[in-house]
């Protein structure tokens, strides 16, 4: 049995709590959060769970396996330091880190200490981002060529961070399961309208080896809810709408093919539009599947999907796109 | 009557000569094609117009009064010169040149000579374009912040200029008749997947001043037809959807407030969501509008709604653009 | 304090459980269920709740005021009545009973014994009905001519009702809401495709005076879930689409007027197509809304929106509709 | 050559003469309207082809091979009769006649004469009906058990047919062409609002063999528009939207088989929900397709899809639906 510290019950903790709970093996034995309010909250749901504000509570009680980090992100590098230094297990909420540098050092501390550092990236477990992970290592796309991605709506602005921090870990890691390679370099543009001059639109791109391209558009302030990504690969396409309910990947048998000729000045394109596709794909909870794999971590040493590497890179390049973001879109090499 | 010949019966050639066919006031005298086939088929369609593939039969017309060129872009500095310089007032289909350096030698020939030189941005007429213009006057949005616009499909590869040429147009020069205003900075990325480099896939920002901006997705490649565009201002926001056939236009009683506080760290948003409209908009040919203007620049010397002012700038967005593209995103100064 | 029993925690008794539980002078005290594995789900979620499998220890536990009763609609009659004669008050899942007779019996029996009989009609006090309520209330539809309800899926198959008795409920309750009278008559037809002989596919119509007309389209073998609901009037027409999460009416500036005129073989018609409005509605859970009704139908003597006589009605028609099917879809008089 | 005369330019007959106009082997040489401005209308469209308002020009014609006939239903019978009698063959537009007994008479006079006779139901030349009527024949349905269509919008009012008498004829014929059987029995129920008490609003049923059923939602009143059809089978389902530029038919990969038990009072179902293939169909005017059908029945003889017992069915259909409508919806065996 593993047990379980659950640290932060404001809006995602609660998610994260009833699915340990739920996990065969894991116990929560506490939730800690700074409000009153919260603790009240999550007594009222969980009375057999302790509730506490002091950290150090969970820390030194010796009986905890593993703290799950639902806090803001800058108190990520802080919290999880002490608790692998206290030797217990670390999941944390996405974003990793606010920085490469107190990423690294995590990464280096649970090394050093071989605790499991695990970052909850929930997109790689859900049925529809396995089913495209599928489709493309069997090669049903062929080469892939870009990544489109448009994640806006009117949605909560962050007060210390912008709206790429806020959303586009989604895509990164996404990104990152699916091509299977780091990017080369780093651009986005966006534009702030509040005095804390936070970014509540912007627009991400990621340059990969091979003309492969990556674009996330993200919004805080669109009127409309959008959350489609679309896979292209010179086979096959890939349209994810994530608010479908039932139909959430459409699998376009569309492309086109450059036919080989003299005159390099002309193009000759001959194009390609087929069947439609719409799998039926299993259902089942995305952090349900998160909580074993990081329960099957600790138990098994198992390595998880959702690991430090992706934690890392996604802060990297978050890191690089607000750098980009100040020079007005410049390229920023990784 | 203005009588006029149509220089080009490609693609777009067939619309402009209909609806200036059935333009009162207006007569088509010539249809220009190099094609033995494109001329038969205007032939067929029209059998009182003369067909022809020498340039120099309209020129030395004198009874011609304007030419409406539709052919491909690089040619188009050229044959306009010559319009122009024999006395013909000229319609260039967009974009109205190659280069900056050419659409300014033609606006000031047009001057010099005192011919009317107009470019076809046809959605500027639309009435779903109209509508949102007139919103926009009235101040419905509030202060604007940002437009946000999609056009992609499978579409052809056209093979002298890429995607931003072939789409951007469109929503560069809707953006210029709804802000009213010219850009400070342009920035763009895209990639090709073809031998001739040209990208076929490309993302294009406008800053403007006031944290407003503007951003284009353009794509021959994608599985999916959209063609949707955002505009988004602090009071209302509108969804422009062009391939809704009745429900087009969308108003969003949408937005946030940030409320005044004393703690700069903070920041505290009022959010809004209320009721959504949308409006009946009359339903016309945006084509026959423009040709309606066209007569009316020649006849009555009104200013025209899509001018030599709205080709330029659209060309130089796009040069800029091509600029950016060269150097990975950079931005590049109007 | 009220003090409620649930009876059944199959697929509806938890929802009624979840909102009895957290309705403020509400207290479940018991959960009944047959079954030893919906027992045993009823005590994880609830251990505070005793679980019985004996309707006795609740009909002879004095301190229970009031029985939910969620169980398959034969057992209605013979639970209510013995409910009612123990002094409870009663709220019944819909359809209220199996024949007009025994709802008939069972509103003699709660008004003889005083208690509270009601029906759980759980649409009436969704935001959307609620909101469709005020419009025909303050005469925006103009006069009402036709109610067109799709209510079709890939649905669960029941074994002792047909399709009509599963899921025209609703719309019976609905339409009685809105219209505030009684049909004239009722007419219907469907077919089977398995052995027990009960329709999978029905077709409901009922004639109100003024020739209005309300049509019903259920079906448990559609490949696509659809729930949506047309409610004309001469001059606005609503499109209630339950599915949709933000946009569920619509209200369309839609009409037409028949113009005096002399030549009576001839109809002139006006056609009018005007804005559309989708109207925020607030958002609450039904289920939360109606047991408060109940618990102040208790508490106050407060009239319930889905009282006894919206029960009744739901089975005249019900039965109505089941001898016409009969008679393959003659006209049955109410 | 086949020579042909259009009679009637109002709404379909232009449709009609462009389509003839176009076919390879046909040549319109007249178009007769009633009305002056329709002719001038033709004329200029088509300044080579006669216009004239007399039949009799056109029956006296000996060069004249075939009528094509697209006036008000009930000048069918007489203008048909005139043109068999004449020596010509005939295409009637939908619905065939206002009666059977006009059908039966046109029918033995086609045969009598041996010339074509046809009607025009012009869906099933369409590829979404071609690749249905494909896959109902292939088997991929499994057994078919309804067809469900809903055919709604704000119309324009016929002003001497119900509702049924004009959207109906496309729903029958369809149906007419998947199953290839004819139904047992009609039933229809519907409300008119209007003083010529037409039906503006009506729904139709028809019984096959085998617990087959049909249901056609024909309305003019409906805020929205909308064209679609469901074709269920025990294998797969189809739901074809007609409204739909490329995604026009879906097939389901879902169903339901009845487990075989011992205890009858249950049934035992097991579902099955799979893929959705949505497939790509060819893209041609069915109306083309149409004309040298008709073309290709009077050259060579050959029977055409959309033949007169198609037209006849649909006639008795309508009129016993009509029947049923006074009997409020009492079924009317054919």
């Amino acid at each position: 049995m593993i047990h379980i510290a659950i640290i932060g019950f404001g809006y995602w903790g609660p998610n994260l709590t009833r699915n340990f709970h739920n996990t065969p093996g894991c116990q929560v034995k506490y939730i800690l959060d700074l409000s009153e309010h919260q603790r009240k909250r999550a007594n009222a749901i969980y009375p057999g769970i302790t509730t506490t504000e002091h950290i150090k509570d969970i820390l030194d009680d010796t009986s905890i396996d593993a703290l799950v980090i639902a806090t803001p992100v800058y108190t990520h590098y802080e919290l999880a330091t002490k608790a692998l230094k206290a030797g217990k297990h670390v999941l944390l909420e996405k974003p990793m880190t606010s920085t490469v540098e107190q990423a690294q050092a995590l990464i280096e501390l649970a090394e050093k200490t071989k605790r499991v550092l695990m970052v909850d990236h929930t997109y790689l477990y859900t049925p529809a981002v396995q089913q495209m992970k599928n489709y493309v290592d069997e090669g049903l796309l062929g080469q892939l060529q870009y990544v489109d991605s448009t994640r806006i709506n009117l949605g909560l602005f962050q007060t210390d961070v912008n709206v790429l921090w806020d959303l586009a870990p989604h895509d990164i890691s996404i990104c990152r399961h699916l091509l299977g390679e780091k990017p080369i370099s780093v651009q986005a543009v966006g534009v702030s309208h509040t005095e804390n001059q936070l970014e509540n639109i912007a627009f991400l791109t990621l340059f990969y080896p091979g003309n492969k391209i990556a674009h996330f558009n993200c919004s805080w302030i669109s009127p409309v809810k959008i959350r489609q990504m679309l896979v292209g690969g010179d086979q096959k396409m890939i349209v994810f709408n994530d608010l479908e309910t039932t139909e959430k990947l459409k699998i376009y048998d569309k492309g086109y093919t450059v036919l080989p000729q003299s005159d390099r000045e002309r193009i000759l394109v001959d194009y390609r539009t087929g069947d439609i596709m719409i799998p039926k794909i299993p259902q089942f909870e995305a952090l349900a599947e998160l909580a074993k794999d990081f329960r099957d971590a600790i138990d098994q040493g198992k390595a998880p999907v959702s690991d430090y590497l992706s934690g890392l890179e996604v802060v990297e390049i978050l890191e690089a796109a607000e750098r980009s973001i100040k020079q007005k879109g410049c390229e920023i090499r990784l």
